[in-house]
C-alpha cells in the first residue's frame, strides 16, 4: 500500500479546496492535482503544484521575438517550432513540484538530474518507515548477455523463488535491527529503558537500498522534459521508468500542446549520426550498402537498420 | 512613460480575470498580480506568476524533517530557523516570474545571476522601441574619490547641462540612425522603397547601454533573496538597486514571513570575520583597541567600528 | 588591431615559461596556450588554462563503469560510444579557459549559456577603450525577407557607404562623448581641473553596443561542446560564429577524439521527427511522396528532403 | 584497508610522470597530488587534476576591476577583499578535482551540493566491492536528547557490543547475498552453473547505505568552499566531516592565500542577526541584558552570548 489513510484523507481534504486565482490554470492538471499515482510495490508520484500552461511558454516567446510573432502562427505551431528548434527558454518558464515516494536506488539515479529543487525526508531526524522494493516476479530478471547495463531474462523456478526470499529476509532483517539499534518506543520514550538507542544518523547505514524514501521534486518544464527522455526511454532502469511513464501522462494533462511536441521531436526522433545521414542518402539513390561499405562501425550500422525498419 | 495604453489595458484585462484553482494561493501577490511599479524614467517591474507561499516552505521543511518537526514550532518560527541556519532547499519551493522593463546596461548586471530562467526581446528579431535611460539631474553623480565603483557629489551647474545634454543627444542620435539604417516602415514595407534596409541584428549595435529592454525573469524564492540581498545592498549601483527595492515589497505581498526572516538574518545582518569577532570579544571583555592593536587592517577596523556605532 | 604590443610580449613571457607537472599534458594545446587568434576588427579569443585530456574522459568513464569497460574497446571507440549515447558526464571532467576580446551585443548571446564561470572587464570600475566593431563591407547585409533573424543580401552602393559612415560616426561620437564625461586625465588627473568628472558606471551608458569587452571564460568540455553546436550553427549570427569556429580548432588540438566525435555525433549529425523517420522508412520502401501525403508540414518536408539530398 | 596494491602501484606510477607545461603549477599541490588520505575505515580522498592558483585568482580579479586595481593591492591583500565582499567570481577561476571512496550515505548528503561534476561507480554496470562502513567504537553515539539531528552519548558496554555486532553482521549478510544472486564467478563465468544470476541493477538493492562507493568529483574552488564551510561545521555528520578536514588540508596546500582567507571570512566567521547586532551595540555602550531584554528568543540569546564568550 502506498497511502496510509492518514495521507489519503489529507489528499481528499486538499482537493477539496479551491480559490480564485488571477494566476493561469491548467484544467487539465487541476483536475488530478494532488492524486497519487500508486507505483512498485509502494511507491507513488503526484503533483502537488505547478505554475503556467501551454500559452505561458507561448507568450515567453513572443517576448522574446516581440512583434514579428504575433500573426505568424497558431499556438500549435508556435510551440513545435520552439521545440524543433531547441529554443528551450520559454519552456523554462513553466516549472512544476511532484511528491514522489521511491525506493533509495532509484533516488540515487534520479538525483543526478541537477537543475532541479529537492527537499528529501531525511533519516538523520527521523525515521524511516518500514517499506521496501521487492520486484514483482515478472520483473525479476537475469543481466543480459549482451548489455552491460541491461536485463536479461525472467528467472524462473527454484533460483527466482531464493532469490525473492533473500530480498524480503534481508530486507526484512536490516529494517527490524535498524529499529532496535534506534530503541525508540511510543511517545518518546526508550523502547527498552535500559538502552540509550544509536543516533539516527547512524543506524539508517544499517538500511538497503531498497528502502523507500520520499521527496518534493521541483523543476521547469524543460528541464522535466530532458528527465522524461532519458528514464522513459527503454535503456532507462525499469524501475525508473515507471515513474517516467506517470509523469508523461501528466505532462499531457499539464501542458497538452508541450507534450504532444515532445512526442514528435524528443521522444519518437531519431538521430543520425554525420556519416548515418551519408548512409540514408546513398540508400535513398539506390544504392545498396552492407557495414562494410557504409562507412560505419558494424554496431552502428544494424542500429541503423533497426531504426530505419530494414532488420536483416 | 513605462506602459502604454495598450498595455495598461491588457494588464487591467489580465485582473480582471479569475479562475478557480486547488492550488495554494497568496492573497498578497494576487492582490497586486500584473500591475507594474514604475521604475526609473521608462521602466517597470511586476509579477506575472507566482508558485506556493509560506505554508509552501513549511510543508518543504517537514517532508525533510518529517515527523520531528510536527511538534516543535509555529510556522514563523520554523522559517526563521531555516533562515538562519541557511537551510535554504525548502525556500526553493516557491517560484516567481517578474516581467521587468530595464536598461541594457542594468540587464547586464542582473543576468550575472545565473540560476534563473530568462527570456529577452530579442533585437535580432525584433525592433527596439525609442526609449533610453536619462538619469534624473540628481542622479547625475561624480566618481567617488574614495571608492573605484561607487558615485561621489551630484554634479551641478553647466557641467550637470552639458552632461545630460549629451547624453539625449548621443541616445536620440544613434536611435535615430538605427531606425533610418532599418528602413522599416509601415505594413511591412521598407521607408524608402530605395533601400534594402540593414539587418536587425546588425543595426542594433549603433544603440546606446541606455537603450531599455525588457524580459521575463523567473527564479526560486532562494535564489530571489540572493538577488535582493545584492542589488538592494548600498554597494549595487542605484539603477539596479530601484528595482531591488521595489521587488522586496513584492516579496513581502508573497511570503510576509519569509519576508521578515529575510530582513532579521540577512539585509540587516552583520558578518563578523574571525579576527573581528575576538576585537568584540574583547572590548566586551573591557579591552579598549585601536586598529594597531586590533590586529584589523585600518580599513577593516574602521568598517567594524562603524558597524558597532563606535564611531571615531 | 586586436592585440597591444604590451599585450602581445606578456603573452610572449608567459609561452616563454615552462614547469614541471604531474598533471595530464594535452600537447596540441600546449602547443598554442596563450596565443591569440585575431578575430573580427578588435576580438580575439585564447585559451589560458586547460584541464585534462581525451585520457582524462576515458579515466572517468571507467570509474562510472567499472572493470566491465577495460577490455571492450580502445580509447576513441569508448569516446564515440559515450558522445552517440549523450553519457556527457566523463566529458564534465575536462575544463578550458579562454580569454575572449567581444564586442558587447556578442557578449550579451553569449552569457545565456549559463553553466559557465566568467570574469567580465567592468566599466563601473575601470574605463574602456575606444575600439568598436564596425562590419566589413562584406558583412553588411540586409535584413533576410525570408527568415525573421536572418541576415539577406549585402548591401551596396550608396546605402552600404551611408551605413558605414553612420555606423562610424556615431560610435566615435559616442564614445568621444564618454571620455569627456568622464574628465579622467593622466596620473589620475582630472583632464579639465573646472569639471569633476561623471561616475563611470553613468557614462558608460553613452557607449553603443559594438564597443569591445572582454572576459575570462571557463567551462567545462560537455558544456563547450553544447555552446559550439549551437553557435557554430549557420543560424547563429556572424559575429559569434566566427568565435565558435576558431574555438573548434582549439577543441581539436585540446581532445582529438572527444573533437572527431562532436563531429560526427552532433556537428555534422541530423535529427528526424518522429514524423520525419516514418517519411524515411517508406521512402526506402519505395514509396513516393510529396508534402501533402508525408504528414509533415510543408516547411519541415521541405527541410527534410534538403536535409536527405532530394532538392525538388 | 583503502587501497589495493594494485592501486597503490598506480598511484606510485602516477606520481613518477612528470611533464612540462606552460600552465599555471601549485607546487604544494604537485607535492601530493595523487596521494590518497585514507579515511574512516575504508575510504579516502586525493587530488587527481586542479586547474589554477592564487595566482589565476587575483589575474581574474583584475581582468573583472582593470587598471584600478593594478597598483592597490598585493595579492593577498586582493584575495581577502575579494572574500570578505562575496566576489566569488575569481575563485570560480580555479578548479579541482577528486577521487574520493566513500559509503553510499555519505555519498548522499554529498551529491546535494549540485555546483560540480561528477562520475561515480556504477553497481548497474560493475559489481561492488565486499566494504561496508562499520563505526569505530567511539563513533558509536546515542542520539542526541537536545538537537533532533545530533549525537549524544557514546554508546557503551552490552549495547555498543551489540550494535557493533549486528552492523556488521548485517552488512555482511547482505553483501554475502548479493554476491550470491549475481552468481558470478572467474571469467565471466557463473559461479554456479545452474543459475542465471540476477541482473546487477536488481542486485544491489540487498546492500546497505553503509557500503563503499566512488567517485571523480570535479569542482570550481568557490563552490569548493561553500561545500567545505557547511561540512566542515560542527552541525555536518561525523562520517563526512572527515572528508572536509581532509580536503581543507589539500586547500592549504593548493591556494594558501584563499584559504587563509577562507579561515578568517568563512569558517572562523560569526553571523550577527538585525537584532543580534542590536544587542552587541547595546551591550558596549554599557548596557546590561538578558534573553527578555534582548528581543532575542531564548535560544538565539544563548547562543549569542556563547560566540561572544559571556556564558551564563
Amino acid at each position: 500500500m502506498s497511502l496510509t489513510p492518514e495521507q489519503q484523507a489529507e489528499i481528499e481534504a486538499a482537493r477539496a479546496q479551491s480559490a480564485p486565482t488571477r494566476r493561469a490554470v491548467a484544467p487539465g492538471l487541476e483536475a488530478i492535482l494532488y492524486e497519487a499515482v500508486p507505483l512498485l510495490d509502494h511507491g507513488f508520484v503526484r503533483v502537488v503544484d505547478y505554475m503556467g500552461d501551454d500559452a505561458a511558454i507561448v507568450q515567453a516567446a513572443r517576448v522574446s521575438y516581440g512583434r514579428g510573432t504575433r500573426k505568424v502562427s497558431d499556438d500549435r505551431g508556435l510551440i513545435r517550432y520552439l521545440m524543433r528548434h531547441y529554443h528551450s527558454t520559454p519552456f523554462e518558464m513553466c516549472e512544476i513540484k511532484f511528491h514522489v515516494k521511491l525506493p533509495i536506488f532509484v533516488a540515487r539515479q534520479w538525483i543526478r538530474h541537477r537543475t532541479a529543487n529537492v527537499n528529501e525526508y531525511s533519516a538523520r531526524y527521523s525515521v524511516l518507515d518500514r517499506e521496501f522494493y521487492i520486484p514483482a516476479p515478472e520483473q525479476l530478471a537475469a543481466q543480459s548477455l549482451s548489455n552491460r547495463q541491461g536485463r536479461g531474462h525472467v528467472l524462473s523456478g527454484d533460483e527466482a523463488d531464493a532469490v525473492l526470499r533473500l530480498l524480503k529476509d534481508d530486507a526484512e532483517r536490516t529494517y527490524r535491527d535498524y529499529a532496535w539499534m534506534l530503541n525508540e518506543g511510543e511517545n518518546g520514550e526508550p523502547a527498552d529503558p535500559e538502552r540509550q538507542g544509536l543516533a539516527r544518523e547512524l543506524a539508517r547505514i544499517n538500511l538497503t537500498l531498497g528502502t523507500y524514501t520520499q521527496w518534493y521534486w521541483k523543476t521547469d518544464l524543460h528541464n522535466l522534459m530532458n528527465f522524461l527522455r532519458l528514464r522513459a526511454d527503454g535503456h532507462a532502469q525499469y524501475e525508473i521508468r515507471v515513474y517516467a511513464d506517470a509523469m508523461i501522462a501528466m505532462l499531457d494533462a499539464w501542458t497538452p500542446l508541450a507534450a504532444e511536441a515532445f512526442r514528435e521531436y524528443r521522444l519518437g526522433a531519431a538521430q543520425l549520426s554525420a556519416t548515418g545521414l551519408q548512409v540514408v542518402r546513398r540508400m535513398l539513390a539506390g544504392e545498396t550498402l552492407d557495414a562494410a561499405s557504409s562507412g560505419l562501425s558494424k554496431r552502428e550500422f544494424g542500429e541503423l537498420m533497426a531504426l530505419l525498419g530494414r532488420g536483416q
